[in-house]
């Protein structure tokens, strides 16, 4: 199954995505993509759900607006520097073990929301990544089980204010969780979609450009071994997402010279069977 | 106000502590302490309601658990190395600007629950600290309006594994955020009940002996300083959590040599007029 969520920010709605590309609203199942649904077997509920009321479902407006396809989680757990040319363009070395910091769960948004560059930002970057969501409770999981605790994947826009990230005192936190800094979707695939997130291709183009092109081939760390790890400093809940890294391309990187988002610039990102998503990097209307 | 919340864990009801030290089942106001209760007035509405319903009120068995004051908030953010001296013991430079990183949500436990000591932990750490609770969404605040976005104030045993925090790669979360790692409580002190924060008594005793005993007067950076500068970087909601930091005494930092909690070992805390907790250190049952 192709999980989506619509509607006005802060009341999207449930949906799918159906085999030929059509989302489909499922409000009548009653339930909303979130950590209840996902630690009650929610999705075998409406699979079986489906298998019997798909057909009598209405069509989502092709206007509608998409909003994240899960709603806010207990956790957004980042991968650091995951793939090895990425770990060279930031000048930094290829980890030993998994680097994990978190993104403030506020900052998650739709897939076609825009980018609010926060006030006082002057490095606001691009990281696309193939995000991992939990589907069951998961605490000192193994490597050979880890597949058993995953509902699906999902295209993620990591984006980063690197002078916040890495010259503001601190933790990577500070420049990951400012509103808007994590764009989900359009879609969540559901594992049996995705039988190896491990050969999917993912890109970013920034304003028509291509910058960003590889293969979740190259992760350092793969999935199994990222959920186990992770599971041995913290339990896992259903509904909670991972986002696995990002490859090159991002905008610290550039050659000659690094550049960042403004106002008005058009980013564009996509993976393999998981969709593309679009944001309009805009001034935040807050700041 | 002094908030409670009581019962099995993850079923707790809300409840009041009354002026003699009595705690009151409020079930029947209908609501838990949580996000949606912070940002539609929920004090301001809870404090009528007990006007007239008060006298009324049941109280909670004497032999009722204690669950954390709040419902799992959307973050924890603490704030790193803001007592001079425990920077110092840390072997830390005394920071210019607030450290700022997360503890997993699901680490939050009742400040009478074990403290679990994680699988493989050979670290586990102890830091008594003053957390405020946020009260309304908080974005770019400044300091001089900080106090307007802040509901109270809790005792917080920011539990951390050293090793895991400083030795296993990357960010400081991996060591803050296991199960039970965050026994908050055993009361929310609304901001009227504490007319200065910046002057409380904080101490914590591990096996009766006093180790860590300051005052929030000490604090680096005091909380609206905190505040505003967390909402730069991120949106605050209602609900959310933010630990102010430990003074010296972490069982990192003794001297002649360092020491950690060990199965049996009973950690007791307070800070005045926020109440005392007491955990008694275990081996995670789950490990």
């Amino acid at each position: 199954m192709k999980l989506i969520r619509f509607g006005e920010a802060g009341k999207e709605k449930p949906g799918i995505q159906d085999k030929s590309g059509i989302n489909l609203d499922c409000s009548s199942f009653g339930e909303d993509w979130n950590e209840t649904f996902f630690s009650t077997s929610g999705l075998t509920r409406l699979e079986e759900w489906l298998s019997v009321n798909q057909a009598n479902l209405k069509e989502v407006p092709l206007n509608a607006r998409i909003g994240s396809p899960i709603a806010r989680p207990s956790k957004i757990i980042c991968i650091g520097l995951n793939y090895r040319k990425h770990a060279e363009e930031a000048g930094m070395a290829v980890p030993e073990v998994p680097i994990i910091f978190m993104k403030a769960t506020s900052s998650l948004c739709g897939p076609f929301d825009p980018i609010y560059i926060p006030r006082s930002s002057v490095q606001t970057d691009w990281e696309v990544e193939l995000a991992v969501v939990i589907g069951k409770r998961a605490k000192y999981v193994s490597v050979e089980n880890a597949y058993d605790y995953i509902a699906g994947y999902c295209l993620h826009n990591d984006v980063s204010e690197r002078d916040f990230q890495l010259r503001h005192g601190g933790q990577w936190v500070k420049g990951k969780s400012a509103d808007h800094f994590a764009p989900l979707g359009p879609i969540l695939a559901t594992k049996s979609e995705i039988p190896n997130p491990h050969n999917l291709r993912l890109w970013l183009k920034l304003n028509g450009k291509i910058l960003q092109d590889s293969n979740t081939s190259d992760l350092i760390f793969d999935i199994p071994t990222i959920v186990s790890h992770l599971s041995q400093y913290m339990t896992l809940l259903p509904g909670d997402v991972i986002s696995t890294g990002t490859p090159a391309g991002v905008g610290m990187g550039l050659k000659p010279q690094p550049q960042y988002l403004e106002h008005g610039d058009i980013v564009e990102l996509g993976i393999e069977s998981l969709g593309i998503s679009r944001q309009v990097a805009m001034n935040d209307p807050e700041a």
